[in-house]
């Protein structure tokens, strides 16, 4: 349902917002641009996702020309404290004993820009998650897989293990996953 | 983390069960029986799911000894009417213009058994499902892939299109998917 010839290139290394991409049918190429990310706890989390994608979007700006730019940052939020990617896995470990048993929120900021009409959107979407509790062996095996050092808050909600560990979300599912696809979609298709 | 010498048994004709079975490391089979499915209007949605999985259920022991069998089925209940699959592209279309721009519930229904201790344990689960405002041309060009025809309610969340219908949900992601897969996997390793 997109249609444009203006070629599309999303600016992040994470494989999932690939597959979640492809999984609507859109055409794309990615890239990736170093861009320091400073998790700021003194921002509040809405605004500090929607920042640094706007950073990622200006990095990938300076090389990309005449094309259509997509960045997003994700970030866990518990109690009010931003949890990033674990380290280590003892980080790993002590990430998913704080979330075990209660809620949080995951926020994904997303950058779009349509280089040859220079239209520009930045968004946001917030998902609460609630985990059930968790025993301490299926947080060891889950680590062990290596599956959650990647990851925002040491879990993938698509993973084997980080599906049974969610009892329940509220808000759009694949904003978890790292790309709110119903907004982004419509932003796409709104600076085309 | 499931760990049991008794064969698994997926009682389901569903391609998207077995997906979630198998993304959470479970070894099993699959086996189909004929249960004429009867979507009385008159039984409360979670009486209804669960009655339609315990038959299913029921079915299934007839023919599979000294294993585990699991059984579910879905349904999509809008403004208290439930809504089957669709039999033809025109009833695909019918419901999901119904869909746009409203919330729905799924409720799917899910039978354990372990026919090595007679232990069986039947549950549901509920999600809200809110839609966007949906395009004539995106719905016919949804319905047009052939996704729809074997879904309740005509859409497929981890669908192409489906995915992007969806603007947010309340509750397991993977109940809207055809099992809520949290709740059975606590259900499974209480009955070994």
């Amino acid at each position: 349902m997109i249609k444009t010839d203006v070629p599309i290139i999303l600016a992040s290394k994470s494989p999932r917002r690939k597959k979640l991409l492809k999984q609507i049918g859109l055409k794309f190429r990615t890239a990736t641009f170093e861009v320091e990310e400073n998790l700021s706890q003194d921002v509040r989390p809405y605004n500090l996702v929607q920042q640094l994608a706007k950073e990622k979007l200006e990095a990938a700006k300076l090389r990309i020309k005449n094309s259509i730019i997509i960045t997003a940052d994700t970030i866990v939020v518990l109690n009010g404290k931003i949890i990033g990617k674990p380290r280590t896995e003892k980080e790993a470990i002590a990430m998913l004993k704080k979330l075990s048993g209660a809620k949080h929120n995951v926020y994904t900021g997303f950058a779009i820009y349509n280089g040859t009409n220079g239209k520009e959107i930045i968004g946001y979407e917030k998902t609460c998650v609630a985990f059930r509790e968790l025993e301490d062996a299926e947080i060891k095996e889950y680590v062990k897989s290596g599956s959650p050092m990647d990851k925002a808050g040491a879990y993938g909600i698509q993973d084997d293990y980080g599906a049974v560990f969610v009892r329940k979300i509220s808000g759009c599912y694949y904003n978890v996953v790292g790309l709110p696809l119903a907004k982004v979609y419509q932003a796409l298709k709104s600076v085309i």
